[in-house]
């Protein structure tokens, strides 16, 4: 087995559903041990989330492979004084309960710090810590609405909608990852853990791109794209005779390229149409013109013709056609994995290529735990509980 | 000052636009040194992206303040013999250009690893280094596109749109650091750099979240969703009388509190709304029925009573209406960078919030470089050039 590059970190994971999960599965992916901390019974509030096969969800499944789980109910002695003793031996906590919620328990960060100063502190929240909306429940849509991003995505001229993932969460899952690794980085000079605060609604803004600069300077509220891009043209998806195709022509030489390709090589010296400015101005009438030549063949067609022509371009996949992509394949980017009880199910691979690891150990090995499997083995081979004393944690748990 | 986590680190930024500058600027948040290499004149591409304030991009600004610039001809024998006692200097590389174009300028990761075998080299490309696709030109719409995020986002039954903002670049410069950190870790233990190889498209498919193992389960293909959650209701927009709101209710109890401030208590428990799996299945009924109420009044009325009532929900904000709310303001999410020449100018703050860090060091300081800003600095203090060589340097680059 290769020693990945967080191999011998262990995380204490007290998260849920899905922005603190994604974070820990990311430190998992990077070789550390994940400690997932879970409610007796019905555990992670994912796991009731479909669609379920013999019982198990495949979301939890998805965003929990290769964790281990142990049950703990804060709420009780027994439980609080467990989660003290397992702090005493992570690396790393990371935690998305609203903020206050540890420290109503007695497991602020600042108790923390006292039992494990080397310990990194990782809390995902909706809106982070301080500031005047910080107690406020949040949902991937609702900081999706109130940063911004659903007022750029949409029809132009029409209702904005939801990002159809919920880039939320996943967007603060990757900031606490990323923080968490670089406090780790910082922790073998200074020998000092810290707290990494991460507030999806600030991640929002931080995925902004030129939207704030653009409004700033101007002071023009960007509205919906659609499908087109603002200021370099064509760059847009055109109807086929079967679906539709995206096409992306950034300068002159390659608008030639694409006249050509189209047969309509007369099209480049137009005057309506010989700069990208002047595209962009009458971007209407143009791709008037494209779409009549994009209407006769089948998307498949034009991909190998304007592929063979050095003419960006590619297909709107749903995600069926994922899964028979060879590049997806080569990339290793679906990975089975063997759950007990489900069976082999799909998840999506580890996007971060690493040349000191091979491509068969980018996941960790293993399966989504069952609630609690990893119970008797942490607390007796981690944190030293006789069995006796196993007993009676579980026996106060229920 | 602090000394941020990366203080200390020096990273060559061979990249371009978006997807590798993203990258760099995230690592440059935490404390990093980044020496951006531009072509002589016209620099970085994004460069020419309006809008423009006194002939200066804010496009490029807001992705590249605190960076410093050298110029680098790489096609020229001085270019490349700078290039390479740059790299014997830095701890990152990070480039975004097409795979193989720095091996034909006898560049690649072979060669420079064997002039700093510590080196982290951070590749950020549209496919990636392997696979039948790696040759190919990719921009953010066409990996979105390719990616399957497209064709979840939309209107039900409506088409389907891009996210409004480049997801496509930016999550994979958000792996690209997360990469580069971990490498950073690994090499305190090894002494040995490696090369992370980030493709966009591959990480389109680690943000498709619960789409992958629910088509894998199901094998139905996910289609776009408009502004409602798939399997919780009511969670989704409402009109009031003067905009929108989303309203989420994840639970029964917070949809009995809704009835009750919405007047219709008895709503709660009517037979087609008691539970949630009821409510789903007749969510146009139930959205009827509280859309009416929610047209009576304003956006910032029902807010108030919302919040007070702890049900979550927020307003859908447009960039403009960031730029007035408390909690960006509290969280040091807007930063106003004087940028010379062009004025104070407004981009989006570091959302890694991090204790040992003073908000006002959470970005580094100093506005975006011009073209070759510290190329005299960097030759003679950094690299050893004298005057002279310096001078020869230069004329070589023109």
């Amino acid at each position: 087995m290769t020693q990945k590059p967080l191999h011998g970190i262990k995380v204490l994971d007290f998260t849920n559903v899905l922005a603190g999960p994604y974070c820990s599965m990311l430190l998992g992916n990077m070789g550390a041990e994940i400690i997932k901390v879970e409610k007796q019974g019905a555990g992670d509030d994912s796991r009731a989330f479909g669609p379920h096969v013999n019982g198990q969800s495949v979301y939890f499944m998805s965003i929990n492979r290769g964790k281990k789980s142990i049950v703990c109910n804060t709420k009780t002695e027994a439980g609080r004084a467990m989660f003290k003793r397992l702090v005493e031996k992570v690396d790393l906590l990371v935690e998305n309960l609203k903020p206050g919620a540890l420290e109503r328990m007695g497991l602020g960060y600042d108790t923390l710090k006292e039992i494990n100063p080397k310990l990194v502190y990782v809390s995902v929240s909706g809106f982070g810590h301080s500031g005047p909306y910080s107690p406020r429940p949040a949902y991937d849509m609702i900081v999706q609405a109130m940063g911004g991003i659903i007022s750029i995505t949409g029809q132009p001229g029409g209702e904005p909608v939801r990002v159809g993932t919920s880039v939320g969460d996943i967007v603060a899952g990757m900031y606490g990852a990323f923080g968490a690794v670089n406090a780790l980085y910082q922790r073998r000079k200074t020998g000092l853990g810290q707290k990494v605060d991460i507030a999806m609604f600030d991640c929002q803004l931080s995925i902004l791109e030129n939207a704030i600069a653009k409004y700033a300077a101007t002071g023009n509220v960007p509205g919906p794209l659609g499908m087109r891009h603002a200021s370099i043209t064509p760059f847009q998806a055109f109807s086929t005779s079967d679906s539709r195709i995206i096409v992306a022509c950034g300068n002159n030489a390659l608008f030639r390229k694409l006249c050509g390709v189209l047969d309509i090589p007369a099209l480049a010296e137009d005057a309506r149409f010989n700069s990208n400015a002047r595209r962009t101005e009458n971007v209407d009438a143009l791709a008037e013109i494209l779409q009549e030549k994009f209407s006769l063949r089948a998307t498949a067609e034009w991909l190998d013709t304007l592929i063979s022509a050095g003419i960006p371009c590619g297909p709107i996949n749903g995600v069926d056609k994922l899964f028979s992509d060879p590049q997806v394949a080569a990339r290793n980017m679906l990975v089975e994995v063997d759950q007990p009880g489900m069976g082999a199910i799909t998840v999506a691979g580890n996007p971060v290529k690493l040349s000191t690891v091979p491509p068969e150990e980018e996941l960790p090995a293993g399966p989504a735990p069952a609630v609690g499997e990893h119970t008797q083995e942490i607390l007796v081979d981690l944190l030293g509980y006789s069995e006796k004393e196993a007993r009676e944690y579980l026996d106060a748990m229920l």
